[in-house]
């Protein structure tokens, strides 16, 4: 974010690999500056995400819950199926529905043919919410994600053998 | 993390592109993808990396603080460089200092020369815990990233050019 007016931009991703380099961790800079790289563009994505959504009282964790629910076919999903499919602990899913069902886009229900099915449902107000922040996020983020259309491709692959050699089954 | 048996494994990524595509989102479809992969790995290494700083009683936050001190000359920095060489909020470094300086890793200073100036000051204690928690990452995360040491190098120069594009001035 600052210029030293003499070079090119100060970029201190690039200044700590050096530091790494310096101290005699070269077999670890690499590794350094390409974690701490998706950490900073994890943190600018989040931050423009979450700007759209605020307007909406919605996290990008709750939208992915709604979106996913919205997904599917009766609009409800048993709670496990959610963090499943969101890969995160059972423990996230329940805080986000809790707050879900607080914000009246959710209801929680037993399932029809096991009662001990604990289902998360979309309210009618939970679709128009999702649908309203889906409409926000591909006008102004997903549509324009900060990389020309083939690069956008091409960093969605080398995530992807990225989270495979991180261990998501894919 | 699914495999229904008869195919290759369930990625939900690859999933959800093909629900955008389904619901007629297809411009935005790539970018969804791209995004939530970054979403995905950032999860995947940030679990990663607090498992090895847990014991050490550090999140990756208070170790870039420490990280940042360390390589200082002074073994000190203003606040407010601090917070633009981690690219954070002014209001997440003070709250990441102050929990330093409960553990004893960091003392708050005055600048010699301008009084009004907050300095952050690393303890012998906080060189100490950034050496282990370095030798940590380094062995078991930073060396070992996910990926072969062409591709880590390839994704960060990806990443850069997403910084670049989401605003990063580099």
């Amino acid at each position: 974010m600052t210029s030293n007016g003499t070079g090119p931009p100060f970029d201190p991703i690039r200044e700590a690999r050096r530091q790494w380099v310096a101290h005699g961790w070269e077999d670890a800079a690499d590794g350094m500056a390409m974690v701490t790289s998706v950490v900073r563009a994890h943190q600018l994505l989040m931050e423009r995400i979450e700007a759209e959504l605020r307007p909406l009282d919605l996290t990008f964790a709750r939208y992915e819950v709604l979106r996913l629910l919205s997904f599917s076919r009766a609009a409800s999903m048993p709670m496990t199926r959610l963090g499943s499919l969101l890969q995160v602990h059972p423990t996230s899913v329940t805080s986000a529905v809790s707050r879900l069902v607080g914000q009246g886009y959710v209801e929680r229900a037993r399932g029809a043919s096991d009662r001990r099915v604990v289902l998360a449902v979309l309210t009618p107000s939970g679709r128009d919410v999702v649908e309203r922040a889906t409409e926000a996020l591909n006008a102004r983020i997903f549509t324009a994600p900060g990389l020309p259309p083939d690069d956008v491709r091409a960093l969605t692959a080398a995530l992807t053998e990225l989270r495979a050699g991180l261990g998501d089954a894919l």
